[in-house]
């Protein structure tokens, strides 16, 4: 309802009594009057005037009446401890492909290999429920997706030269501005499902100490739009999906790429191997050229940039 | 305590005093006589005379007390649900690599692409969590080393000769005595967990309208016994672990293969590939050559041998 009676406003963009929502939307004045009491709780500014109602302005909140079209699939909420714990329990319990948990501040957000990912307010954190027919070995390309989208929305949007580190980091001038985790439950050889979490230091403060890392309004000096960079996001991860097992896919991650021709060190369990990264693999696993001229493969692991 | 008074009984072979047993094992003799008394009700015969204890016979149960030196990895049930469901949670919570979940019968066992695995007493149900250090794309791997472990034992215990049907069924003369289904959570580029569950009609009752399956007890007129087997499965997979990467494992399967060079078809969502099976890639993967000489890969689905 509440999303309905923003539809309203927003088609008129002026003036709009409350008889006439009430008549439009089958209800009477006094729910009309109590939905538009929850929508300025949510920080909408609406105008109550002998005129009618109209709305003034909305809050930069990732909130599903924000998305027409998506309402359904977005589950949002203002602080929760991870998405990606939180999707977990939505994808066992069998909720469809394509939802999205997200919230515009976590307790306890989770980065690649346990580690943790800072999320105060002003961040963008979500994660999307994937139910790819693909088997797991076309998983790995689910990073490459997700690192090219978010980078062609900063490009697109901010003509900002945001580039990727493998595996999946969204760089931009060499400080990360976004992070993706895919958690995947699958058997051997089919997919159940792929959760796919991205996190991007949009409007959140950055410490000046965390040299390593920036936000969009620190390279822009002024804030984004929240919605206007999620709604693109999830539009770009939207065309990339059917590319999931498709060259076309490494080929843009590569034209992004800020590791090809470094030198790196990549730091896995067990080994590290430092090399001029070369090429990636269709698999998505970085390829490695060591001072011997060998050739060596990295599938998962921490990349650092030696150039 | 019920598992130290097992092994001092075996290693005497004959009487063994309740004193010195309360000696030994550090406790009273009322409490020794509640532990003998425990083990009557698994399903072990001691005599109790004058002279002692003695173990006149064990059951065929896989209990952990059967298994020295695997008994704080083994979690026994007389009935469960699934093993896959309480691996699930066993590994999520964090228990460690080895971890091994053992019915005697499940009320809900499943089996590969949601199917139920009829799992009455007599056959053997089990779910090792097995954490490897390696991508998802060795993933698939999983099914070709659990299948070619329980046909080895086959052959090995029995002189049967099993045979592997394209994924991971084991087949005595064309009937299925063995199924197979590994479930996985990972990050996309590493796996967190691969819960490996087999479950095997050793003295199952098999129906005879069911064509298609078969049972070791059938098989040999004969019941087996369930320890023995166990034992030696994970004895094998023990062994093949460290090739889960290597191409031994590939060579293996192909050794054991009743799939290759048979015409097949292949059911999988959304299409059905049919021809003849060639080979199987490193990965797994079935290839198959169709009428007009043409090579197309399955990854996964339901193999039915055409031939």
């Amino acid at each position: 309802m509440k999303g309905e009676i923003l539809r309203a406003l927003r088609e008129s963009g002026d003036y709009v009594s409350g008889e006439s929502l009430s008549k439009e939307l089958g209800t009477s004045r006094v729910s009309i009057w109590k939905h538009i009491h929850r929508l300025e709780q949510d920080g909408y500014t609406v105008e109550a005037s002998p005129k009618g109602y109209r709305l003034l302005s909305s809050p930069d909140l990732l909130i599903p009446c924000e998305f027409p079209g998506l309402e359904q699939r977005i589950h949002h909420f203002r602080e929760i401890g991870s998405t990606m714990d939180a999707a977990r329990k939505l994808a066992e319990g069998g909720v469809e492909q394509g939802t999205i948990i997200v919230a515009e501040s976590q307790s306890h957000g989770r980065g690649r290999l346990s580690k943790e990912w800072l999320s105060p307010e002003g961040g963008i954190y979500f994660t999307v429920v994937l139910r790819p027919k693909i088997s797991p070995i076309y998983a790995p390309r689910m990073n490459l997706m997700a690192s090219v989208a978010v980078a062609t929305t900063i490009r697109r949007l901010f003509g900002l030269k945001a580039e990727l580190k493998w595996p999946n980091d969204v760089l931009i001038e060499g400080r990360k501005v976004c992070g993706i985790l895919a958690e995947m439950h699958a058997e051997v050889d089919a997919v159940h499902f792929i959760n796919l979490g991205i996190g991007v230091n949009a409007n959140a403060y950055v410490s000046q100490q965390e040299k390593k890392a920036t936000s969009l309004k620190e390279q822009l000096g002024r804030e984004v739009c929240r919605k206007e960079f999620f709604r693109s996001v999830l539009m770009e991860l939207q065309e990339r999906q059917a590319l999931l097992t498709k060259a076309d896919l490494v080929e843009e991650w590569k034209s992004l790429s800020a590791t090809l021709n470094r030198d790196v060190r990549i730091v896995a369990p067990g080994e590290e191997i430092i090399g001029q990264a070369v090429d990636i693999d269709s698999g998505g696993a970085l390829i490695i050229k060591g001072k011997d001229g060998s050739l060596r493969t990295a599938i998962a692991g921490d990349c650092i940039h030696l150039t």
